[in-house]
């Protein structure tokens, strides 16, 4: 078992943090909120006075934060950690940011003699507490290796990616993917409907057909569908329009970047948004089916 | 085993053709072409002479056309085949071709008594050839019913979408589907690879995260991910640029009449269009990665 | 002076037929509601006894249609107005329909020696009350230039833009094009908006720079800006939604036939049917703006 | 006349600062490639030792610099601009860049009592060469009458957009709706062609209908139709496809950071950064032309 240091545990974090005091683990917390930490204090993780002592004596640090300009100034700017780590401890970011963050950050940590990995998410908040979420890691293969058996403590899927800022390319590549289809599947059963089909038995053909995907498997975006998935549920719960259009936003600045030619993830921003504008920012992203409804 | 006609035996119709001869019903074929015919007839169909000839004296009649335009104007205006049918013979139309067609032929048809049914096929030449064809069904139950042993002499799965038409709606919402999450896959893919991913490996995390579909689990765009793919074979063989175009040409075009919006849909075609446009028609649709590829 | 009968008075047809009145020319109308004939009939025209009626003994036949199917039953199926029509008549469609179609009613006028024209007008009810329509004409230069003058009792603008549909094809591609630079005009003036600019400031701006276009110089889509628009008047009157949307329809149309890829004009396509659905289909087009205000 | 520091004097910023030398003020100008000085110094203009040099006892200071993060660097980190300038000196910072980056120097320039003005422009090279640039200028009114003069010795449009960073927000809406109709004006006349109409006489038609825009009036995109721009000279010269893919990034990434749907914007972007992948990046933007041509 290891000790552990965990800076942010809010939604995400928080219930990540339980799961490893439940796998063993020492488990020292920070937030800025004090009630996250009782929280997670209440199952059993130690209280840290402040995140350089959460940093402090740990075999292995975790943060889970909510932008990349919050990284950077936790490990280089503001509160600058990196001043503060023991080259044995290991750092894993779980926070989706932008690659070039990640790369930024784990440059300096190098110049330090302090390994990092880039370890963004993807499964939500109930992946977080089942502990089935996938990590997608960029780093050292080494440094992978020594971060794999924790990040399974919190998640059925860990990846190796690549090298520094991999973690968040891959996942970002991955979410662009599920916004295009998730969107393609909305409008597939909207047309379908305004033609006559049903659409569970329009769902049914396509699921067993070409038009197969992640949306269609697990997340039917038309309500009654399936049961227990947000559509089924006045689109509450699930992966919000907002956290989609965040990470549509990445996806977006990475490819300026790059030059690449994304024309469907760049639509898919942009219907996201036109969806998030109308009211539905906090709704789980399957609802983008409602755009396409006639009113 | 059944008595049964067969209108257009070409890449799609004549391996058709040929499994309900193996399955061992009495087959007869007519096409304008000769030796399209003859092939068929080499495994054991016997020859038409003409297209009412074909028509005369079976219990099924199978059409696979290219457009519905030759629908039409075999069934209602030039051959006017519903002039010469049996209303004991069930009709069974296999081409892709827009739903108001279907519907039209099927409207005439009962007027005269005879029973239609609109059967689109997924699957491809591949499928066809292996039997393994996926069938969209339109039309009333009772007839499915009775067409659903004949079929699945031809495929492996065959689906009751609903009424007259039902089965191209379904066939172009799942195509139209198809078409947007390979699309988003092959930008995806090289988003990852302009970023310094590995193409396969990117693919692998994808596939088992929210990102998966069709195209990343059996038709993998980029060459050498997947082996046995028309990507690994440079785009030959598969599903044309050209077909994946009618098809989402009739989508828009029902998209138009139903006043549905499809921007991904209608975005998917524009991005084949300009692929087919500089030399690409004839490749397999995967090809569409080298729309995005850098020169 | 000329006799001329006419075809179809409704809101642009109606005030079309008077300007010809006022100037002088012998006029002959029919349309399938008494009432709309009457609207004419009290400024002075003639009331026809039917279709055939109208075209009998004329120097030009005009009609002014709302689909190509219409068209073609008028002058090929139904009426069989083409068997009527002596060959000295001219022919004018004014009605805005597929290019297929006018060649059609072109071809099939030609084998019986009647010369026709397509020719669509842009200007909207205001303009044909106003008599400031543009006709874009298509067909033979000599017939064109005996149109001309009858064509600018009822305009300002007349064009020859070619042969027989080209009349049909420049303007929807003029109408796609307004499609484009309107929705574009619309998001500039939102992202400014949304971004703390004044909408008058940054119309004023971009009116005397690059993105200068029709929509900002005569149509500005966002309320107040400019007056006697539209978008000044609730988005009332003006160019319906639901019009620019079978525009858009007859533009994607042809640009699948001809194999034209035109993403920005799918996508127009798309957002109009998109705003359309929720409610907008007889408000002005540059309505489109509120599908991108914030609620 | 006035004392005037520019720094930057490439091939926008060196005709600038030449034709304030025309005008009869006294520049002093600084950048790292010598060569590009001497040009300027050849001109009439006194050659700073370094970019605090160029920025001491002058009236006026204006920068014309590749990137936010230059301007940034020039400003607060590396040269530390700020820390050196006079209060009586204005700074006209003329480059093109992210809004909240000309808010970031504002600001920490205000704190130091400095009075700043972001003013880029439009017109590229030629209107540089020709002193006919537009200036879109964000900050406080007094600021903006104070540079009006001088920046109408290099330019023919001044603008006052609004306060800080308003400068910057006004030319990306611009640019994002020139890149939008000039696409939309590409896409009509291949359209117009494949379907047989003459380009030269299609954009007459649509300049003088609804369709009008700056692209079609000054800078049509068809070669041949237009002499003397871009399109009839190989596209060589004008406005780099690289540049437009710069503006429209940071059109998106306004856009991202205010929640805006700029659904046709997002889309130009791809389509110019597929243009651009395909060899054109340093062509000019109407080139994009070329992507819709069929092979």
């Amino acid at each position: 078992m290891a000790t552990i240091g965990f800076i942010g545990v809010g939604n995400m974090g928080g219930p990540m943090a339980c799961n490893l005091v439940k796998a063993g683990h020492q488990v020292k917390v920070f937030d800025l909120s004090a009630e996250l930490v009782q929280t997670v204090v209440e199952q059993g993780a130690a209280k840290a006075a402040s995140a350089i002592d959460a940093a402090t004596d740990v075999e292995v640090l975790i943060s889970m934060l909510p932008s990349g300009q919050i990284v950077e100034d936790l490990y280089l700017h503001e509160t600058r950690l990196l001043d503060h780590l023991d080259t044995r401890t290991l750092v894993i970011d779980c926070s989706t940011i932008a690659p070039e963050n990640a790369i930024t950050v784990a440059k300096a940590a190098r110049l330090k003699g302090i390994t990092t990995l880039d370890a963004p998410v993807s499964g939500g908040v109930g992946g977080a507490k089942a502990g089935t979420l996938t990590f997608i890691v960029g780093g050292e293969k080494s440094a992978f290796e020594k971060a794999e058996p924790i990040l399974r403590n919190m998640g059925k899927n860990v990846f190796h990616a690549g090298n520094h800022g991999a973690g968040q390319i891959a996942k970002i590549c991955n979410n662009m993917l599920l916004a295009v289809h998730m969107i393609g599947t909305a409008e597939a059963l909207q047309l379908g409907v305004d033609n006559g089909l049903d659409p569970a038995v329009l769902s049914q053909i396509m699921l067993q057909s070409s038009g197969r995907n992640w949306s269609l498997e697990l997340y039917n975006p038309w309500p009654g569908v399936m049961p227990s998935v947000p559509s089924s549920n006045d689109y509450n719960g699930g992966f919000q329009v907002n956290l989609m259009n965040k990470d549509l936003g990445l996806a977006l600045e990475a490819a300026t970047k790059s030059h690449s030619a994304t024309p469907m993830g760049a639509l898919a921003k942009a219907l996201f948004e036109l969806h998030g504008s109308k009211g539905f920012g906090k709704k789980d992203f399957s609802s983008i089916q409602k755009l396409f409804a006639k009113e």
